[in-house]
């Protein structure tokens, strides 16, 4: 299985020592700092038991990439340990290690190592990232300022209703394609975050949901925001289903890069998305005052409990 | 939880931002490479689900700094993934993080990230651990030659026996005390990997079994080895209950230091055992036949299946 499936993951990165050792080698490039993430999924928790293993794989790549980008880091190599119950068999890994060689390759990055152990429980995976960073430059969660501006990237609540999709929420087959797509495949913004390093004061990837997430940046930062929920960016799709704001400020897995910036950055902000090709859209501001208000379009407070995805 | 159990455990490395932000960070030390492992133990296969969680997190821990001890590296920081049924409550976690706390100051790294995610199957542990070398100088699998002499640190089979021992088999209690210590707690060889670069021309720790794991340096240095079974280092303890040759063989979870060396340089490995504080034995000798032959000492080959240990 090693030599078959995963060492053709690690060819092409010297340190990965052709999975032959006990582990592997790194050799930090001059003037950069490593930057290392580790996240797992739960089959039935994180992923659905019937989810086509390579977009399985995928997931798993990319949201260990969101952390990269949430950190303005680029991709280098990763390791990750596959925990599985005898009904996982070699077809199934076979189509998980071609979701990872399709997901590597686009995005730069190869397998430097890991572990495959037996469990009598649901399939766990785990990933652990490594990227790097020009020394000094990582992008943290507590940078904002009062009176910086709140941009998240992309659009908000696809994620969320593809979920409630996927669990009988109806839709039209093109609504239920794409917002599927998102949930599955999430895209995370890797050229826009290494784009936003010295521009964003603060950011963070949206897996927990825009509340949850913007309310570590608040917390990590002392500071408090205020959102406008006319201005959430929320596809056509997302829009045309019911519960659309709910996923926007509550649902989670969208990887979307959520930061602050002050005002007199915003126009190199826009020329950073601009050259990534990620939109960036303004929804609110930080404020001195702590605490987390969402408006309506008449300024009146939208009640909102400041709550994260729960998964299903 | 974070807050009050693992934050603690990531004070006093910068890198781990507080555990605050979503990767942590490594500035790589000039002219020293990283190494970087990474190994996941899950309920009722790697340890029993009773064992008690500090032991649990000193295994863990342990399992992942002897793959650093095998390649000559020293830790320097470590990343962990919970995935945890609804049975491990707060009270385990507590254990179990003290657990890591104590064996993390003894071997001085941090905890510098990780997740912590619910599975409805068997706790599933995975530790990422990351050391450093000198640029250049790692110890592989793949340096052994023909003439080579094969040696082991400390001694084999007591993990083996302890684990037959905690499944019933009758021992005095001292034989139990000693042998269920070595299973539960392995001795990670540290200072004696890093004493040994430059001198060990392959090394692997003793994790599957010695037959096993020398078939790794084997496969990998594309050489054969004989091996003496009398010159086994074996404890007393392993020795009292039937089937020590046997555990010394094929038993893993040791976690000893496997090695070999040119016969002019034994003096000097005889000295870096000494100034690290742990004995290391010869047991045989690189051949340039492929295949691992054991003697008895009458130098009759013995029969046996080169075969790993079989998780319960």
């Amino acid at each position: 299985m090693i030599d078959r499936l995963l060492k053709p993951l690690a060819a092409g990165f010297p340190g990965a020592l052709d999975l032959e050792d006990d582990a592997g080698l790194i050799a930090c490039p001059p003037d950069r700092e490593l930057v290392i993430a580790k996240d797992a999924i739960v089959a039935g928790v994180h992923f659905l038991p019937d989810d086509p293993a390579d977009l399985v794989a995928g997931k798993l790549l990319r949201v260990n990439l969101s952390d990269l980008a949430a950190m303005g880091a680029e991709p280098l190599a990763y390791l990750t340990v596959i925990a599985r119950p005898p009904a996982i068999g070699i077809d199934w890994l076979e189509r998980f290690t071609n979701g990872l060689a399709r997901d590597q390759a686009r995005f730069g990055l190869h397998l430097m190592g890991g572990d495959t152990v037996s469990t009598t429980g649901p399939l766990v995976l785990t990933l652990t990232i490594i990227g790097t960073v020009p020394a000094g430059r990582a992008i943290r969660r507590r940078g904002a300022r009062a009176g910086d501006i709140v941009l998240v990237s992309g659009t908000l609540g696809d994620a969320a209703q593809g979920l409630r999709v996927l669990k009988g929420l109806a839709a039209s087959e093109d609504e239920a394609l794409r917002l599927l797509d998102r949930y599955r495949t999430p895209e995370p913004r890797v050229g826009l975050g290494r784009a936003l390093r010295g521009l964003a004061t603060a950011m963070i990837d949206v897996s927990d949901g825009l509340l949850a997430d913007l309310g570590h940046i608040l917390q990590a930062s002392d500071v408090g925001a205020e959102l406008e929920a006319e201005a959430l960016p929320i596809s056509r799709e997302a829009a045309a289903l019911p519960g659309a704001l709910e996923a926007a400020l509550a649902g989670g897995d969208d990887y979307e890069l959520l930061l602050t910036a002050s005002p007199a950055a915003l126009g190199d902000v826009a020329q950073a998305a601009a050259s990534a090709g990620t939109p960036v859209t303004e929804i609110g501001r930080i404020t001195q005052a702590r605490g987390l208000l969402v408006r309506d379009r008449d300024g009146r407070p939208i009640e909102t409990a400041r709550r994260g995805w729960r998964h299903f």
